[in-house]
């Protein structure tokens, strides 16, 4: 780390939007006090107030952040007795900085839990405010730069038991009747929407399993577990493990969330499909086998 | 500052969008010229053409910004006979950098006007061009590396007097009959919607007063002063002292300006609530008196 | 170049959007791996796959960008047989670094052509990944961050004959009938349509032409050659030169795109317009003639 930085990066997560200046003026502020420390943007487009889909952003991209400084900004309660916190994890190498309302819990999780907690209530690191209403930039942009500079955790705030973080709200599948009820954690910019489930929660269902939408447009369809987007055969549906290890149904250059409706948080139920049911239902995409792909095809 | 650099930040505004590479050729340009400048983004996404909504982004971040240089190009009348300029204020505290249609004006007012303009007249400064529609490009971009490298403003362009710059057009309240007519300056991303009023100004009016919307949408609703959105109560509208020290119709958890009907330069008047009105037409907000909120209460 | 790096600059196009996390996570793969790298964005705002909007969008940038390596990913074929390369060129003055899609064709001739090209099959320059769908964070990224650190194109892939490279698939305009037959290449923020057309491919066809529109809204409309927007006139089509040298249509400050129903790749065929036509079709635009302009009508 150059400079004498106790941390030279932060990654910035928010639902401040790029129309507004929000995120320009936080950039703004932690450079103003502390030039040296890099500021990388995760995504500002998280819709308004959606802690939930926030904490996903983390929780998704935690292993393969910088260490350093994260500032997480998805606080519909602004203002009022939500805490702001700072929460250190891995004895120091990183500290998620944000509002105490579920949005960092995911991510802190994903790295071995809090080492230490602070609720950031030392005015003295805050920017004097003409309002309550932009945390970002009057009270967690100062503490930012003052933690990379190397202020100590208790410096900047009073210590909180990191147990009593409000904790995450991500959904779990379960089985039911021998199958598999999924919820869609996530539908991405391609319209792959991710599942709660690993391909090694399926795999006892067989090659074919039919999926079961309970979206706003019930249907179901047959689909076989896909290694890549073309394996998933033109105009069919796939299961495609993504890039983060789970199952996103998938269509080949094509939206799957706009061919069949689905949205965030919709449940998905993977079935079982029986040997004797008539072939015209089951799947004709070319499936491919989890795990036997030799280390050679890598691309 | 680092490298010898005479400013080492570049703050930069436009209405170019970031779907083209207009953000990114600018970004390029300025590091193959002077690669230790920093370039931060406050935002691209100015409606194209409105050089008012462009100016009011500048003024209400200008005391946030770093010292150094803001580059602004929200340009309609690229290539013609509007002047492009370069203005100093804090006696070289900073430099603006844009066309002169209005752009910079309010800005340079909000910290204290102009110690020195020129008009950016001198080609052998700038970019050979195919063509005469991208300013960014081909004369901002490699003046504003020029002038962090440390050329004076005067050799970049020609003098002119400060005071003959484009005034800037932001728009006053006034009071009419006990009323205050106000207009929205801004709605963001939440959909608040900042009125070119301050705090002070409505309260003689009392606790509650009556909002009077004249966009496409004429409408009353009865409002509170409050501190924070969820201050408003669930369904209810307020007026929030915003991150500007600004009211804003706002409302908690929901968009003001989509529930309604709300636009940019709508005017808004607003009235005091007779005594002897009928219960029904109060507010049910729970109201907070603003200034009377102890230091301890910050968040 | 600072801290003993072989390349100082990543310049990097994708079609990832900034709604998700893809562009943050790859920032911060290349950050983690070599953190001294500067990291522009060009866009990201690709359509969805649209090699042929990524290519040109890096060919009309090629000769602005910073020298140093260039990462693009517009990757519809992500994990099948197209083959990640990277491709040297000005014998190792800049390196650009994507799929073998033709999306770095155009930009690759821009600069003179490859010097020499790799097939990136080195899995030990890769992360490891629970996935095949996100090349950028898992293949390309480290790839960008081991070849700035100074591996040589050799130490990460195996040679190809760069003539082998997939071609780019540039539409060429043609003449016909004494008209010139051209195509939309691309529909700006502002509505303005570049054609593949130069002003000097239309000289011959006098100063007024007619445009005959055959999208979705065939239509005819005269114009004339004009050097800014506001030298159309209001309310007049041109054929403005834009920041390329190339002739875009256009309005002043009105989207041409939206008032003409033009879409990229639409034919638009560009007529002389015969002298004993009534003077009612003829165009009312102040044409300006190109290439008469004396020097110091620089702005």
């Amino acid at each position: 780390v150059p400079s004498g930085l106790r941390y030279d990066t932060v990654t910035f997560l928010s639902d401040y939007g790029t129309a507004d200046e929000f995120v320009g003026v936080v950039h703004s502020v932690i450079r103003s006090i502390t030039p040296e420390l890099t500021v990388l943007d995760l995504t500002h487009e998280i819709s308004p107030h959606d802690v939930r889909a926030g904490s996903l952003v983390l929780a998704r991209s935690a292993q393969y952040l910088c260490p350093g400084i994260v500032l997480a900004v998805v606080d519909p309660g602004v203002g009022t007795d939500r805490r702001p916190v700072a929460v250190e994890v891995g004895e120091g190498a990183s500290v998620l900085v944000g509002p105490d309302n579920g949005l960092l819990a995911p991510a802190v999780g994903m790295v071995g839990g809090a080492t230490r907690a602070v609720v950031l209530d030392r005015p003295e690191h805050h920017l004097p405010s003409p309002g309550d209403t932009f945390a970002g930039r009057d009270l967690f942009a100062p503490v930012v730069a003052a933690l990379a500079q190397g202020l100590d955790l208790h410096d900047v705030g009073t210590p909180i038991d990191p147990a009593a973080l409000q904790p995450a709200m991500v959904p779990l599948s379960r089985e039911e009747d021998g199958n598999v009820v999924a919820q869609i954690l996530w539908i991405d910019r391609f319209g792959n929407a991710q599942l709660n489930v690993g391909p090694e929660e399926v795999e006892q269902l067989g090659e074919r399993v039919r999926l079961r939408f309970g979206g706003t447009m019930p249907t179901t369809r047959s689909a076989a577990v896909a290694r890549t987007f073309a394996d998933v055969g033109s105009g069919q549906v796939g299961l495609v493990v993504d890039s983060y290890g789970l199952l996103a149904v998938a269509m080949d250059r094509r939206s799957a969330a706009t061919e069949l409706g689905l949205s965030e948080d919709d449940p998905v139920t993977i079935e079982p499909i029986a040997d004797d049911e008539p072939e015209a239902t089951r799947s004709v995409t070319s499936s491919v086998s989890i795990g036997t792909r030799p280390p050679e095809a890598q691309p």
